[in-house]
């Protein structure tokens, strides 16, 4: 069984609107929302993909309540701590030619609501082959929020996949995770140095590995991902570029990793499966979601090189 | 007491953004939300002047949880028939310089649950003095559905001000409002001539009469409205104009219309105090509200003059 940390659900609110213009008023035409959040993304990837999968996460008034209702509706497992802060909604608004997004701030959480969060973490990664930990955690939760779940996931022998940025990451590596998988734009953020090359990226995926990760994985976007795994260090390129939608890109490759953590797969073909299966998430135009066609497809067409 | 009618109410949320950017990402970084929606932002202004006021609405889903936890918090008694869809929100996004608005769809509305609406209104309207029917009618319902409480409301002997737009309007007219009264944009739709000046809005407040209405008003905004009465025709001009928000200006005349009619007001107050009324109401942020001093301020110099 795989568990996604999803501490900052969300209701992902989509408008379709001809044309939005700053400071109209608009007729939304279509309106469609669902629960959303990287965990939860993640989440999504491994039920598609037939894994077993439950999702841990704090949810908190009406739009906590819909979000539950909304996994229940998918068939996904949840394990949510109830807070009493109103959970999130986004709201992308799409017209004929761009997506404009508004992301709403997290809510507050208090300590014994993080305390009790970690309480029923500690109880359900008991029988857990591998935890992904992904995305924002909200306010209140401390800056070792992340590295406290990693201690707690490895000291009960789940393997970590860490999709984290800024402070959270920053001291998440020293508990150890097995995969660090920050993308180049918040690698650079963390580590104050710029990652434009591949060879930046090289670097920081060791970086990640000196830090504390047993393996540092840095993704490129279309352009694919660097990795440096215990054994060696791979550059890993896709076949052809696929047009579509970047943002539930990273949640698929941490749900690939994450599989292949679970079925302890080599690192080669682990890898190559994270770049089809990440590659498969751009043709499908929401975050959580893998075109499988596509994804077997492109898999014999990964092109990793040992660097 | 007073009854407004909401039948498409809504949750209006507010986002606070430094700059709203088409195609771009943005961190909200205030979020405000309330119960909104014609009906409501009358019954609140009607709170807010003392006056005894109940809501009558339909509400449905989580959205509709959240509208009547709000009104109860802003100690606004409603009677709100259960539906199965889900109320509608808006979302207006503020930055330094603009508001822009999205505007959900409102809910199917069943034929059953019309109905049901309907026996509710009719047991609620018993011991009312006047109706407030304003604002938006959710698919589902008929063209006939102010039409129809119209003629409940007169034939339980509560006088009626309506403030509806497009076939509402057209059909309800037949059924003998007390006041009709839309703003010029809306009667030149429904009429299908244009109202640009005071004579032509003069000529429409006389032609909502023709069509069934004891009164016809017609408010242009700023520049104050005409109103055709049973007695005499007025033409009434603010003393000065009132910087700020024009949304909930239309709510404000309507409530205190209402107000007027519920305590026999002769004519020409009752015209003065809707003028004052609604101009104290642009002094105020959000639809809802008006600010007292201004209207006391302004109340002495409102100029009307008989047509």
């Amino acid at each position: 069984m795989i568990v996604t940390v999803c501490l900052n659900p969300a209701i992902d609110v989509t408008y379709r609107v001809p044309e939005l213009s700053v400071g109209r008023s608009h007729r939304v035409r279509e309106v469609h929302a669902r629960a959303g959040g990287k965990g939860i993304n993640v989440a999504r990837v491994l039920h598609q993909l037939a894994e077993p999968v439950t999702i841990a996460g704090l949810c908190g008034g009406t739009t906590g309540a819909e979000i539950a209702a909304d996994l229940q509706r998918s068939g996904l497992r949840a394990v949510l701590t109830p807070i009493s802060g109103q959970s999130r909604r986004t709201v992308t608004v799409v017209d004929a030619r761009e997506a404009t997004v508004l992301n709403e701030p997290g809510p507050q959480v208090s300590a014994a609501e993080w305390a009790a969060f970690g309480t029923a973490f500690s109880e359900l990664v008991q029988a857990v082959r591998v935890v992904v930990m992904s995305g924002s955690v909200p306010p209140g939760c401390p800056d070792t929020s992340y590295a406290e779940l990693v201690a707690t996931a490895r000291a009960n022998g789940a393997a970590v996949v860490l999709d984290a940025e800024g402070e959270q990451l920053r001291h998440a590596l020293g508990a150890r995770p097995d995969v660090a998988k920050p993308n180049a734009v918040e690698v650079a953020h963390v580590f104050g140095r710029p990652v434009t090359t591949r060879r930046d990226a090289l670097d920081a995926a060791q970086l990640l590995c000196d830090r504390g990760a047993s393996t540092g994985i840095v993704s490129l976007g279309a352009e694919g991902f660097v990795a440096v795994t215990p054994s060696a260090a791979y550059d890993v390129r896709l076949p052809r570029q696929i047009p579509g939608n970047q943002t539930g890109a990273g949640d698929a490759l941490a749900a690939a990793l994450a599989r292949g953590l679970a079925r302890d797969d080599p690192w080669p073909e682990l890898i190559a499966d994270g770049a089809a299966v990440s590659a498969a998430a751009v043709a499908v135009p929401v975050a959580g979601g893998v075109a499988t066609d596509i994804m077997a497809e492109l898999r014999p067409g990964v092109v990793i090189e040992e660097v």
